[in-house]
C-alpha cells in the first residue's frame, strides 16, 4: 500500500520531493536517500518522521530490497546511470529533467526500457499536471476550435542566476515548452530555428530574449519566446490557434485589487509559486500508478529523448542561425499510446 | 439642416455642450447664449466661430426666432421656467439633470408637454448613451438571461468637492443609477431605504457610503452603492441577476500592463473620461432627432420626473431610517412607449 | 507520527473524508469508523488499504484507545454529543458544520472545551483554506484598501435539491458567506436583515433570491445574496469595500476560449469543483496541527456559534421582516486570538 | 471654419466618409462627388442636405475652387494621380491605404510633397486613432516597461470575399500592422522573413495563416499572425514586449454575460465594429487639421511609402521563402518630426 522510496541526490529538488512525501502526500514513504554530500545526506535522513536509510551510492540504493521506487534528482550528467540501474533492477523511477543530458544517453534509455517490457520511466514534466494546461489539452482534444495551425508560447523569468548560460535559455528554460506543444498537439516537433531579437540590459552577456520556431509533423507552427530577465514576475502564457478558435492560458490572479487609479492581479514571483500544485499532483499520479502496480503514467522516456534532441536542434540552430531538422530514431511500440495525459 | 440652438447656462456643463456641438458633433450650429454672468456669456459668445447672439434672459433666447432648439444648463432651480417656456414656445429642449429641483415642478412640465400634445423635452441622463449599458441592456431585452430579479449597481468617486453635502449622494450621484435601473429594466421603482454604513474617514462629516435599497413594480430588488470619496479611481459597476444568469459591466482598461509583479489596468479618473463618448452620443442623437423633426427621443419628462420622485423619496429614507413608499402620479398616455432606448 | 482517526458518519462528506485523508493527503490513517447504517460502514471499512475497526456507536469509537482525534460527519442533530464526547475525551475534533443544530447545543460545546482548557474543536468552514479567499485576507489585513466599510457577498448555485427549504439558504448556503465575513474583518456581525426579491421561476415555492444585510460590531455593511437556482454554474463572488480601495474575488477560469463570436471561461460547475482544494488543505493542516500536539487551529467552537447565532437571527429575520438583533454570549479567552487564519 | 470636401470615388468606404463627414462629425461639408459610376455618383450627391456638385474626373473635382480638401477612396491604382494632382493643387489630401499601388509610385508622391514644402498628404491608417493602441503607445513612451525588444501582433478576421489572394493578407491585411508597429516603435522595420504554417480548411486554396517575422532598426523582433478564416470574430491582439515589463491590448468586451456554465464576452464581428471610432477620430482630427492651415497630422506620405515598401519584402518573402531586406530612400527632412502620434 504505502510505496517505499528512495530518493537520490537531495539538494533543493530532492528535498522538495521528499517534503512533498513526507507531508503532502498520502501513499509513500522516502526510506532510502543518497547523496554526494554525506553531511546533507545524513542530516536530512535524520529530519525524517522515521528516519531514512543512507546509502553511499545511488547504485547501492537502487538495490535496497526495501526500495520499491526510485526518485532521480541528482546532477544531470549522473541520471543515465541511476536511470539505467533502476531499469535494470526492473524498479519505477521518477527521474527529474533532464533524463539524460545526451541524445545517446536517453537512447539508450529507451532501449533498456524496450528490453524491460514495460514502462518504468517517468520524467519530471510538471506542466502536464497544471490545472490550466490540462484544462487547455481538453480543449484542443475536445475538436471545439478545430486542427491546431499555430502555438504561441511564453516562457519568462524575472531574473536568472549567475551561472545561467545561453543555451540554458534552450536546454533549461523553453525544454517546458517543447514537452508542452509536443503534449497538447499530440506529434512531434520536425524543425527548430532560432531568433535573437535585441538584448535586454539585464541580460548582461547572455542573448536575452529568444524567439523559437518549431514546425510539427502535421504542419503546425509554434513560436516560443524566452525572456529570463523581465523583471515583472514568472509568467506563462500560451495560446493554441485553431481553424475555428483559440484557447489560450488565463491570467490565474486570485483576487483583484482596485487602488491608486488601476485594477490589478497578481503575477506568480517565481515556478515554485506557478507550480506548486503541478508538482504535488505530478509526484501524487507517479505514486498511485506504482501503487497500482503501473510502472509510470506521465512523460516517458521517449518524451525525454525527444526533448534532448530538439534542445539539441535548437541549440544548433542558435549558433548557425540557420533552420535545423529534428531528426528522431524509430518510434518503440512502448511509447505508442504516448501522451495520453 | 443645421439645427440651430440657443444654450442657457454658459458654466462649465454649457460650455462643455458648446465645444461639443461645434466641434465634434455634426449637424448644428450654436447661434444664441445667455447667462447670469454677462461677461462670460460675451467672452463665449465671441470664440465661436461664427459669433453667437447674446441674450438678457433665458426667455428673450428661448423667443429668438433663430433659435430651433434650447439647451439648458444653468443652475438647477432655473430650470422649470426654461423648460416650460420652451414648450410654450414648441420648441425642443434638452434639459441637464434635474429637469426641476421639486416633484411638483417636474410634474408642471408633464402637464405643459402633455398639453403640447407631442415630446419636446429629454433629460440629461446620459448613461442611457454609454455603450456598455447599452450593451448590458440589450442583453436583459433579449431574455438571455431571465427575468430580471435583482440588480447590484456601484457608483464610485475618488473624492467630491467642499459643497458635497449628505443628500447629493442621493440627488446628484445616485440619480444616475434610478434612471440606469429603471431604463435597463422598464420598470419604475416603488419604495427607497437607505442604509448608513460606518463612515470612510475621507469623507469628514459626509455619510459616506451608503447602500440604497430599491423596490421595482415587479418584486425586483435593487441595491446601489454611492462611495464618493474611495481614493483609487471613478469606477461604475453594475450587475443584474436574472433567473438564467446574469450580465455585468466589464473592466474597461483598453490595455493591461505587466509590470512590478502586476498585470494591471487604468481606472478612469473622473466621470469626464468615463462617459465622455457617452455624452457625444446623447448630444448627436438629440441633434439628429430635432433635425429629423421629432422633438425628442431619449430620457423624457416623465424619467426627469420619476427621478426627482425616487430621489425625494430616498432623501426621506436617509432622514427617517425607514423604508419610503415611491408614489407616482398616473402616467399620460404621451410617455406610453418610454424607454424605447 | 501518522495521526490515527476515527471517523462518525459515512456518507457523502464521510466518506470523502476518508478519501482525502487515505489518498491525497500525507500524515494520518483512518482506523475507525462509525454510521447508523451498518452495511455501508463495514464496506467503507473494508474497502480502506487497512481495513479500519468498526464500531457500534460514536462513543464507542472515540473511546478507542487508537483513536487520536475523531471526524464528525454525520447527521447534524447528533454533532452536539459527538463534540462533547471527543472532549471529554480530551481528543481533537474536527466537526464538519454545523457545529450543533440550535445556539444552546453549542453554547454547551464551548464550555466544555473551556473547561478542557484547550481547543480541540474545529469547524468544517472550508472557505478560509481557499487561495482566493486567503489573498483576499491577505490584501484587507495589509491595509492597502483602508478600512473595510463594506462587504458584497454573492453565493450562487445552479440548483438545490428536493429537499431544500427556505430556511436553508440561510442555514446551509449563506452560513458559509457569514463565517467568511467574521474572518475576513476579523469582527462580529451584530445586526440581520433579510430582504425577499420576487422568485425565479426555477425556484418552485422557495423564496430565491434573498439579501441579506448585517452590521459589524464597527459598523461596516455586509450584503449576501443567495441565488440557489440561477442554472448558469456554482459561482462565488465577493468584494471588501475599503476607504482607499478594494479587493475581489476574481473569475477563477484556467482558460479562456474564443469561438463563436465570444470570448469565455468556465463557471465552476458544483462546489466540488470550487472548493475541492479547500478541502485538502483545510484537512491537510488540522491533520498537521493534531500531530504538532495543538488540537485545533481554523474556525473554532466559538466561530461555529457565532455562525449559528447570526443564522439563527437571520431566520427570524425572514420570518419577521424586520431587523433581528444578534446576541452572542460573552467571548472565552480560550478564543480571544481567534481569526488568526 | 467649415471645411469643404470633395471626395474622388463613393464606393463603401467614400459613401462611408461621406456619412461620417455629413451625420458624425463637425467642421466639414462634402460639396464635391466624383466616381467611374456615374449613376451613383448622382445618388450620393443628391442624398447629401446640400446636394454635392458631381464632377465628371478626379482632377476636375480637385480643380474646383470650392474644394478646400479632398479625399481620396477610389481604386488603389488610381491613388497616385489624384494625390498627385492634390499635391500641385496644394489641396490636403487624405487617402485612403494603400498610399500608391508601388514603390516608386508613393516615391513620386514623396518627391511632389517635398516640392510643396509641406505636408498635405495623410495616409488613412486608422489604428492611430484607436483608443487602445493610443493607450498602448502611452506606456511604450513612458518607459514604463523600458525598451522595446519584441512585438507580437495578431490580426484574426472571420472569414474574407472571394476574391482574396494570398498576397493580400499581407499588402491589404498585415499592412496594418506594418504601420502600427513602425508607429508603436518609432523606427523602421529593415527585414522580413513570411513563414507558411500548415493551411486551414477555411481558406481553400489559400495560405492562411501566415506568420511573419520583422526586424526593426534597433533589432526588435516582430511576428505578426494573419489568421484571416478564424472563424470567432475579429481580433486583433498585440503585446509589446520591452525589457521590464509589457503592455497588451486588453479584451475589449462592454459587460460579461454568465449563462449556461461560462463568462463570456463578445468578440467584435468584423473591422468596422472593432474600428469604428477610429474612423471617426482620424477623420475628425484631419478636418480640424486642415482647418487650422495644417495639411496633415497623422500617417504621412512617408508612412505610406514604408507600408509599401514593406509590403513588397513580405510578398517577396512569402514567394522566395527567404529573409528580404527592407531598403527605404533616405527620409526627407520634411518628415523627420514623423509618428508624433
Amino acid at each position: 500500500m504505502t510505496v517505499t522510496i528512495g530518493v537520490i541526490g537531495v539538494g533543493m529538488i530532492g528535498q522538495d520531493h521528499i517534503r512533498r512525501l513526507t507531508h503532502v502526500l498520502a501513499g509513500s514513504r522516502v526510506v532510502a536517500v543518497t547523496d554526494v554530500d554525506a553531511v546533507r545526506t545524513k542530516e536530512v535522513a535524520d529530519s525524517l518522521p522515521v528516519p531514512a536509510r543512507v546509502h553511499a551510492t545511488g547504485e547501492e540504493l537502487i538495490a535496497d530490497p526495501d526500495v520499491q521506487a526510485v526518485i532521480v534528482a541528482s546532477w544531470g550528467p549522473t541520471h543515465e546511470e541511476y536511470v539505467l540501474a533502476s531499469l535494470w533492477a526492473g524498479k519505477p523511477v521518477f527521474c527529474e529533467k533532464p533524463l539524460a543530458t545526451t541524445e545517446e544517453a536517453c537512447s539508450r534509455i529507451i532501449d533498456a526500457e524496450v528490453e524491460a517490457g514495460r514502462r518504468l520511466v517517468q520524467v519530471g514534466f510538471m506542466r502536464r499536471y497544471d490545472a490550466a494546461y490540462r484544462a487547455m489539452k481538453r480543449v484542443v482534444d475536445s475538436g471545439d476550435i478545430g486542427s491546431p495551425l499555430m502555438v504561441h508560447s511564453r516562457h519568462r523569468n524575472p531574473s536568472v542566476p549567475e551561472h545561467y548560460t545561453r543555451e540554458m535559455a534552450i536546454t533549461d528554460t523553453a525544454v517546458h515548452d517543447f514537452d508542452t506543444v509536443r503534449w497538447l498537439l499530440g506529434e512531434e516537433l520536425v524543425s527548430a530555428t532560432v531568433l535573437t531579437p535585441r538584448r535586454s540590459r539585464h541580460g548582461g552577456e547572455l542573448q536575452d530574449p529568444l524567439l523559437m520556431l518549431f514546425e510539427t509533423e502535421s504542419g503546425a507552427l509554434v513560436d516560443v519566446e524566452t525572456s529570463v530577465n523581465i523583471r515583472y514576475g514568472y509568467d506563462i502564457r500560451g495560446e493554441v490557434v485553431g481553424e475555428d478558435g483559440t484557447v489560450a492560458l488565463a491570467d490565474s490572479a486570485p483576487v483583484l485589487v482596485r487602488r491608486g487609479g488601476t485594477v490589478s492581479g497578481r503575477v506568480p514571483e517565481d515556478w515554485r509559486e506557478r507550480f506548486l500544485r503541478a508538482y504535488d499532483v505530478e509526484l501524487q499520479e507517479w505514486v498511485d500508478a506504482v501503487a497500482a502496480g503501473r510502472g509510470a503514467t506521465g512523460p516517458s522516456s521517449w518524451d525525454g529523448y525527444a526533448a534532448a534532441v530538439v534542445s539539441d536542434a535548437a541549440v544548433e540552430a542558435l549558433r548557425s542561425g540557420a533552420k535545423v531538422p529534428v531528426t528522431l530514431r524509430d518510434k518503440p511500440d512502448l511509447y505508442a499510446k504516448e501522451a495520453e495525459r
